[in-house]
């Protein structure tokens, strides 16, 4: 029989994971309520409703052995009866989708994060955060990605309403580094450590290798991996550090495949995507063997289309021509290019990181500048 | 404007440039009759009809601004009309089908190939075979494949029939190896030489470095170029060529990506089918950097299904828990497992060349023990 994975959400993570899978030989069946979702334009298989359509949730997990989310942010409550088939748990999802649980986990498990404050649901923000001090960070508990539901506090004026919410100290970071591990079928694999340069709190570069030090690099990767054991992961866990004082911080947890994680597709020997669908598969991921060189994967934003004069399609790509190092162009075939929608992404080699992002840099310049056709 | 691209041909080859295609931003439309081909289970966007019919090819040609091939063995007069927007061109098409018309041109350029002798339309091919001398092969001039349509004959009584047909020299051959040449936006990019391993005429394993030396690996290159040229190829061109006494006999030229550069899209920086997308889209094709390691790719024939008790659909991959060297498993969804059909392949990375194909065919064996489930 031919096993059909489920996955809770359609956007680009989605489709390339479901492209992993087919290539397995599984089947495919997406749960994504946007019609100009990646997979709703490129999959067969899509059942069109929300996330917590009930019917839709029984269709769903009828027809397959086991199902998975691109997001965290999928409502728990509504696959609690089909928990048994959810990878990663539902515990797992609970408490990576919810700031204020995830943080209380990590620091009950000894993990150093930034020092943080819950406020409970009704309290009141501005007077949480003069009690905690000021700079500070206000996060909503869920939901929030890409900087959405999160503003600095730099004093009491910028404070207003009601928890539940988190605070965090602003920490002048270095920069920010992710680590993806995947587990399952009783095996472990950890891939290199990635650095992430934001851009409006919006993933902009990926850089791999990182550039900070070798221990930090094995800090990092021997973290996630505790992580993960901790937190009983079956399918990956993608950690993201905060680097500040030479330190790591634990930030976030995304209990999925990551868009800082495109890198893996051309850097590795396996994508995550891979790993994830031969978890889902029953079988252990494969080792994640690094590519040598220089490796920066670069975002396309629904800006960069707008640039172009095009409302969404194909973005114009002769730029491309003056950059032999691009080893990867991905698009999600989005209809409608918004400011900072995610369209596509890119991946640069060359042999030393600093070439490689100027690269990176250069080529979105000229995709920028490219007059649309 | 989306650019739409089409194929003609639904196999596992146009369903890999598909997904390249998708991924720079085109839109897809194959013509293909098989409802049980890998496109027309996995793609939107299939026209399910001959590749001769009049009113699919119109609707396929007004529908695209480019149509390839993932078969030479498509008719070529019925694409008449639209020899413009054809790529690679309706000659190299026409050359490269007709196995006496490759020889003629092969011969005129001075590339050196094995001596044979067409044996025109009526004439009879033992008057020919007694005049070329035993032992040859004779082989069809148009359609043949995975050793269809070819024979050996080791004497009079072995010959029957009338030509059009080829006789060839049976040479004995230390190996045979391919190479892939990739032009189009005025550049031009070679791939490394692959050495292919046969089973019964059909492709069992590609070598990625080839067991052969240097100095040949840079003439295999240096003469795929030339042909590249001499034929005028926008697009993909793979040669085929056999080793014997130390020198190198092109065999055969396929003007598409070609079943052992599956081994290009682990083992390369950019796959033979990210080429041909890029190329097709009127790109440059990037630059195939190999990644290091040595690699076997190794094709699963229909007869791994059967042997597992099953007449199609996934197969059970339960054995790769023992091989994490096994770093691609692409099944291309054809629901019928037949013997000697290509149903998928998988890619091996090891430090060694010898390692990498006794993991191969160790990984092999164990999907044949595998008992179904």
């Amino acid at each position: 029989m031919t096993p059909r994975i489920g996955i809770l959400g359609g956007g680009q993570l989605g489709l390339m994971l479901a492209e992993s899978l087919q290539h397995l030989g599984a089947d495919v069946t997406v749960l994504e309520k946007d019609p100009d979702a990646p997979c709703a334009r490129r999959l067969a298989g899509v059942l069109e409703a929300p996330y917590d359509d009930a019917a839709a949730l029984k269709a769903l997990f009828g027809q397959c052995t086991t199902v998975t989310f691109d997001s965290e942010n999928v409502p728990s409550e509504p696959l609690e009866p089909y928990s048994a088939q959810l990878k990663p748990s539902l515990e797992v999802l609970r408490t990576s989708q919810h700031r204020a649980l995830e943080k209380k986990f990590l620091e009950g498990h000894g993990f150093r994060t930034v020092r943080h404050q819950a406020v409970e649901a009704g309290q009141s923000i501005r007077d949480a955060a003069v009690a905690f001090g000021f700079p500070c960070i206000v996060k909503s508990v869920l939901g929030g990605y890409d900087g959405k539901g999160q503003a600095v506090l730099r004093g009491p004026d910028d404070c207003r309403g009601l928890g539940p919410a988190v605070l965090e100290e602003k920490l002048e970071l270095q920069t920010e580094v992710s680590c993806i591990v995947a587990r399952g079928a009783g095996h472990e694999q950890v891939f290199e450590v990635f650095e992430n340069l934001h851009h409006e709190h919006i993933l902009d570069f990926t850089l791999l290798p990182a550039r900070i030090s070798p221990e930090l690099q094995r800090t990092a990767k021997d973290t996630a991996l505790r992580i993960a054991r901790e937190l009983g992961v079956e399918g990956l866990l993608t950690v993201e550090f905060f680097v500040a004082g030479g330190q790591l911080y634990v930030n976030e947890l995304a209990p999925r495949t990551h868009n800082s994680g495109h890198v893996t597709r051309e850097a590795c020997s396996s994508s995550q995507f891979d790993a994830l669908a031969r978890i889902l598969c029953g079988l252990p991921p494969p080792v994640p063997r690094l590519n040598p060189g220089a490796w920066v994967m670069g975002q396309l934003l629904g800006d960069v289309w707008l640039a172009q004069g095009k409302d969404g399609g194909a973005l114009d790509l002769s730029a491309l021509r003056d950059f032999p190092e691009v080893v990867e162009v991905y698009t999600y075939g989005k209809l409608e290019a918004r400011p900072k929608r995610k369209m596509g992404h890119f991946v640069v080699r060359a042999d030393t990181i600093e070439v490689a992002l100027a690269k990176a840099r250069a080529l979105r310049a000229a995709l920028v500048a490219t007059a649309g056709r």
